[in-house]
């Protein structure tokens, strides 16, 4: 049976009707417009509708919706998402309960762990029951996927890889984003960059182009990230000892190309057995990962709904 | 029904029969005498045959064994015990089976994944199904609960933590056993005193002693511990998002006064609200950890059977 997908971005709306083998039969995507609170949960209610409305003409019988986050997204239903205003705790479980016409199940997860979801269903992580998602863009995140499932932790937030500690001794300049964000992620990069040229102006695109050129400050920044991108890999690889790793996110993109120096550097701290056993890859999905992903949510919701 | 539990030292082999409350019913304890290879596996037939026997007297039905190995267990029953001759990729669940006379369920773990399942069910961690047991001896490894479930990896051998990078640049020190157990292990503590005292006649506990009467060196040995131990704990708080951290092994032990210091480093790293909700501390189990958490690898295996 069909399920729907919605994948809730920061600044737009994405929806799909995906069939059970993850072919998607129509889509919509429409602007947030700055939407806050409720209004913002409308808006996922009036997607939905359109592709409700969709399915009843061609007689399908959608009864799973998932949805993919740009936060965190609490068992409760409750999601906290720092892009729109008033989700820091919204009830987006109950309201589209209380405000669909239909009967349907409804799953709800982070971005993150909705893009290792979509990766293994059709991505390039697929067949692996143990492999994680890093996510490098303005932040980073990692979706991790264990035992064939999304690891959420006690409290719903684990994943927080941008806080990794790699590098003493603790600096304040770590306190509001964590080590490894400060050093490695898209911000990161600029902040490296103004830590030896103060009130550069330059951009995470630039830094790269920079490099390409041969600039000096940007080959140490981008020198410093790969150290830090293969320490992660390493700390990730020893940890879960995992099939692959994942790339994307803006930043990967430009620095995909580094692929190779990473593993290089993985390879000098991870446990020498299991850094073998893993492959690290870019994301095959691109901007549909999060679209896939909350197909896959629905369909394994779907299913287990089924059973019970 | 009654469950065996073996758990197989370095130096010693310990067996009970719990039964489903956890209780032991009945142990045996005795030495491995430097056996090694399939006579290694014999002792652990004996000691299974003389449990069996005290089962039939009583009239109990044991069908379930839980072993717990100090090394590696493959999901194929080969485990690589490197303190135990010719257990590189010893066959040992096929040679209980071949030579037992009752038809009974083996189940074989790492030493630290019975930890982390034996204090989540008799200790420390109880009702937990997200928590991590911090192993620190000779060498560190971590057992992690997920879900409930022990993290295996895609090829069995997650949980490798003493091999976390924590402090740029890579050394060549770190290549034999990881960064984080070079400095923050029993003999790493050791190896960090012998760099500012070459050839100094110290020992993991002479060095505690040391500490306690304001010897310098060991103040600064016992400081870069807690700092390592501190990130390592940062780390899995980020990651995992557990409920708790359980400390154990020698070095927890005498280090188990610093677990406030730890949690004060770890805070500063850490993902700041995963930290608030983490507990840390130390095993309740001591010695017996091991013949617990083989018991519960039995029991599950047990209750698993009975379903399908």
């Amino acid at each position: 049976m069909p399920v729907i997908a919605i994948d809730l971005g920061g600044t737009k709306l994405a929806a799909a009707l995906f069939n059970d083998e993850g072919e998607i039969l129509q889509t919509t995507t429409t602007a947030l417009n700055k939407r806050t609170g409720s209004e913002a949960g409308d808006l996922i209610v009036e997607q939905i509708n359109v592709l409700l409305e969709f399915d009843k003409e061609k007689r399908l019988t959608t009864t799973a919706l998932g949805i993919c986050v740009p936060g965190i997204a609490y068992r409760s239903g409750n999601v906290w998402a720092p892009n729109i205003g008033g989700w820091d705790d919204y009830p987006l479980k109950q309201h589209l309960q209380s405000s669909l016409d239909e009967k349907i199940s409804i799953s709800i997860d982070s971005d993150r762990a909705c893009y290792i979801l979509g990766e293994a269903w059709k991505g390039n992580a697929q067949g692996c029951s143990d492999a994680i998602f890093l996510s490098v863009g303005t932040g980073i995140g990692a979706g991790i996927m264990v035992h064939g499932q999304v690891l959420r932790g006690a409290h719903d937030i684990a994943g927080a890889i941008g806080w990794m500690g790699l590098d003493r001794p603790f600096d304040s300049k770590y306190t509001s984003c964590g080590c490894f964000e400060y050093n490695a992620s898209g911000e990161g990069l600029v902040n490296v960059y103004r830590e030896m040229i103060a009130d550069a102006e330059v951009t995470t695109r630039s830094i790269f182009e920079a490099y390409e050129k041969g600039d000096p400050v940007a080959r140490k920044v981008i020198t410093n990230a790969i150290e830090c991108w293969g320490m992660a890999v390493a700390n990730l690889v020893s940890l879960f000892n995992p099939e692959k790793i994942i790339f994307g996110g803006g930043v990967f993109g430009p620095a995909l190309r580094f692929l190779d120096d990473i593993y290089e550097e993985a390879k000098r701290w991870a446990q020498p057995i299991s850094i073998q056993q893993v492959k690290l890859s870019a994301a095959a999905l691109g901007n549909e990962a999060g679209l896939y992903g909350a197909a896959r949510l629905a369909l394994k919701n779907q299913t287990t709904s089924t059973h019970v």
